[in-house]
């Protein structure tokens, strides 16, 4: 059995926020020696630390001559390096694999220690796709907080009208998209889960990629709101998106709805154990390639944004964006218990895109899929 | 000059924030060579960066054969890395200094390249603690909202009434810390600075550290409003931390009081440009060892919380806890543009502790203190 070593803080990592369900702000080493958890801690934290992980070993500073080190006037910096390399040191080990995020100082000291480390993505993605109880408790309450974000969004839209070729709200000003976002994360924050501020409202006057979104909102186009709360107790997502349009429905934006529901469906009736992110990928592929149109996996014509440019979703869990990988690398097979999002969509220059996301608990069988909103382009 | 290499999101990594002040929740590489920036960046981001940046050079996936090592089946984490040392190799450089943070996966894959990376703690340390004028306008903005945080705590907290040895509320309930949480915090997140869920609100009661404190409040003894919001335009934080008693004041609290009071202005009064942080530690730990306190400096003593077992307090920006160091540790002499927490205490069994804590921007020939609130152990 390797040994295992991440030293991060909770905040920032999420494969150290698994092991050690807490909120911890500052830096700190975790270690399994033999399967048996190990940290070094401060004072501030033991107590927390020991309360979620019962039976963990806690090697304390005062165990690693803090306060010698601290009387010696060492900069913390180098502290802290003599006080991991004194508790690896206690742990007895002499091999460990790391995250491939570890920090590189860290791993500059203990491998001048005589330690042999090994940065392994696949062994700690493993350990986060086996959620625990309450990751999964977590990312159902950000699920139900992402649907009242939804319906405090659509409720937003619904009140809108057309005024030429924009919306207006009911006291005749532009309905912008700062407007319907306020309203999406007032929501989500309500139900205890937070969405970030650059939260996506846009259509494609708003543009394409990863631009949240800002300024009038158009009438009789496609806007897309894709929004990802984070559950406070545990840390874990969710991530939701649909597509409204308020004013006329043009031909185009039908023949789009119509078939990124067909893709959406082929996905989702996809997933199960066995099946790659890369099949999964290809299956939305299929039905929009059938009809003509490109995808990542023909690769962009003129508009590098035309199509289906992107990849079919990705996991979810303490991280918005984790594995599986669902794209054209995405090798690894689906497991049971994986959490994934799945949001095909198109994109076509002039009128923007129609785009879906639900989140899927990967089950024996199957998949269950975990959000509760409808499809309709109608708010 | 030397290269620097940065490679991460701009969610974890305050280092790269600085530099490309957007949030990218997808880890990036992030270059300077003689002095121009470069990025290696997707299709999605690179207007975003593009807008913050002008005149950033931006190494597209694209130009590093992104879909050519799509077709070729290797999985995502090794492609990423492929792409990386492609554009490294394009950038041209054999060596770089990297934060200490710098993911050892794409470490060991540049040096098995033959690039030299140093990490370094200082070079960035020193970049980030010239803030632009953005991150002090987010800082300002944030210690605003904190403001606002602690006003609404004091209201809760006025509003309560003592019942034997706890404190109730109108209804005759007892009040709580989370009743007292969830008012600062809705008024944090509506000036625009949204405080995590583990701010503290604690007394005695509620035990000493990183606890962030549950469950009911006493009369008569000292409850710690300590909050951190975070501004959310720019990612910049503030720290701020009151002390509310209600009920009546006992001796004890008061010679707190006093003592924090005095140590307090001693170190506000001896922050300027070319003090180290030690120092600064030791002008309040100075305050409290003449009253027979133990501090940090002397160590504790039975009981390891009892005195003020703490450093005075820390650098404040796009992290809420970075340089300068305001501890026993802390070698280097603050600078103007540092914008630090002062949070100097004290911690007595059986009644808790008195903090105060505030944001001082420091000038060319002293501090100018950015928190605007009273000290009043009434609220």
């Amino acid at each position: 059995m390797t040994n295992l070593l991440l030293y991060s803080d909770t905040e920032r990592s999420a494969t150290l926020r698994h092991e050690i369900p807490l909120s911890i702000g500052d830096p700190f080493l975790f270690a399994e020696v033999d399967g048996a958890p190990a940290v070094l801690s401060n004072t501030l934290e033991r107590d927390r630390i020991a309360a979620v992980r019962p039976g963990i070993r806690i090697i304390d500073y005062q165990d690693v001559g803090f306060r010698e080190l601290l009387e010696s006037g060492s900069p913390r910096e180098e502290m802290m390096l003599e006080m991991v390399s004194r508790a690896v040191a206690q742990l007895g080990i002499s091999e460990a694999t790391v995250d491939p995020d570890f920090p590189l100082a860290v791993a500059d000291r203990l491998r001048a220690d005589g330690l042999a480390l090994t940065p392994d993505h696949d062994t700690f993605a493993q350990r986060r796709r086996a959620k625990s109880g309450a990751e999964l408790d977590g990312i159902r309450r950000a699920q139900h907080a992402a649907e009242a974000g939804m319906a405090a969004a659509a409720a937003v839209l619904r009140a809108a009208t057309p005024d030429g070729d924009r919306l207006v709200r009911g006291d005749g000003t532009p309905l912008m998209a700062e407007h319907v976002r306020e309203a999406l994360r007032d929501a989500c924050a309500a139900h205890g889960a937070p969405a970030p501020p650059d939260v996506i409202v846009a259509s494609v006057w708003q543009g394409f990629g990863h631009e949240a979104g800002s300024g009038p909102l158009p009438a009789g186009l496609p806007i897309q709101i894709d929004l990802w709360p984070r559950d406070e107790v545990t840390g874990s997502w969710a991530d939701m998106t649909r597509t409204f349009v308020v004013g006329e429905l043009s031909d185009a934006v039908r023949a789009q709805e119509a078939l990124v529901t067909r893709a959406f469906a082929a996905a989702r009736d996809a997933a199960r154990p066995g099946i790659t992110g890369c099949e999964l990928h290809a299956s939305a592929c299929d039905v929009f390639e059938a009809a003509g149109h490109r995808t990542q996996r023909t690769g962009p014509g003129e508009d590098p944004a035309e199509g289906f440019q992107f990849s079919l979703g990705h996991g979810v869990g303490l991280q918005v964006h984790e594995d599986p990988d669902l794209g054209q690398t995405g090798r690894a097979p689906l497991v049971a218990g994986d959490v994934i999002a799945i949001e095909p969509g198109l994109w076509e220059r002039g009128v923007g895109g129609v785009r879906f996301e639900d989140l899927l608990l990967i089950t024996d069988d199957g998949a269950q899929t975990l959000t509760d909103y409808p499809y309709d382009l109608t708010p």
